[in-house]
């Protein structure tokens, strides 16, 4: 392993451990078995291991998006695959919650716009072909699939805002209607976003 | 005036000079022509300050809305100038440079989602307009209000993503054609949102 993956591996660590504030440069050469001088040879402070670690974690997503590109399904399938991957590895609940503290805010914005232009690609090859197959109509796939990511990706952040659960349902359940109708794709489309019967008949096969 | 109106229009002096990010609690106090002992009364420190000031720029246009809310026009109408009054208030250039700046991120962050919430609920009381108008149909029209705002608010900050001019162009034409179809309205009801043209001419007896 290269020592640049061990010190991403080591901050990983503290921040799984909720030592992630509170760490200095010293403990993460220590966790990661290496001297403090040879850190700063790839990070030159400890912001720049957050953001080098954040930005591992969302581009091990890509990967996992051209697999999914390759396969075989229709574009609905592949819009419920494209969401799974996305709430399994994006969503890391104690990397988010550091990210979330006030003094992370630059990090964490900038993981929102990573996070939002790394999907819209695949997102916006989906819709394409969609439109191909005959269920969805957008004519500038690219800007729809960043519209829509925009509503997911900041709006359905909990750490921007702090909405109770039925309010979380009410927009998911508004979404679906908006995707729906402006994609013109047919009735109940993305009701998947917000039934979990609806999800677990449509994955089940995955 | 009192002394805290005459603390922020002294951050706003500062920040307009350019001098918003190099200026201490006591250039503050000096501008503002108060003892820097009491500034601290009022405010704890110069992030604070920021924040009132932040939040003091997007309630004032709350009362705008009340008046706007308040005349005798259709939903299509009142929308224009929602959207005349939102870029001639929020988008202060001085604020939004100083805003943008990595420190600033937390402040930021909060300001955005201040404002979505503020405009959510004006926005939305316009859409029900619009449905007993019989030109837009929406079930939960806050929800749909949010998630439209998420797009203009994030998507469309010129500190979170830098976009060149035509992709600005082409996610508001977008955006417009979303609306249009999600909200089944009229043809081409949003298309002042990118058309010059379109928005002289509607906005001109105003």
């Amino acid at each position: 392993m290269d020592k640049r993956t061990m010190i991403l591996d080591a901050m990983a660590t503290l921040v799984r451990e909720g030592k992630g504030n509170t760490a200095s440069v010293s403990d993460i050469a220590k966790t990661a078995c290496i001297a403090k001088g040879g850190m700063y040879y790839y990070f030159r402070s400890k912001e720049e291991v957050l953001d080098a670690l954040v930005a591992r974690q969302y581009d091990s997503i890509l990967p996992l998006f051209r697999q999914m590109a390759q396969r075989g399904e229709n574009a609905l399938q592949k819009l419920r695959h494209l969401i799974g991957v996305y709430h399994q590895q994006v969503a890391d609940p104690d990397l988010d919650h550091y990210l979330h503290l006030p003094q992370n805010a630059a990090i964490h914005q900038k993981s929102l716009t990573h996070i939002l232009n790394s999907i819209a690609l695949p997102l916006a090859d989906i819709l394409r072909q969609g439109v191909e197959e005959g269920v969805f109509h957008c004519e500038d796939c690219l800007s729809v699939a960043q519209i829509f990511l925009s509503a997911f990706v900041f709006l359905f952040d909990p750490g921007l805002f702090d909405r109770p659960e039925d309010t979380a349902l009410q927009q998911l359940q508004a979404l679906s209607l908006i995707m729906e109708r402006s994609l013109m794709a047919p009735p109940d489309s993305f009701r998947f976003f917000w039934d979990e019967k609806e999800w677990e008949r449509g994955t089940s096969g995955l």
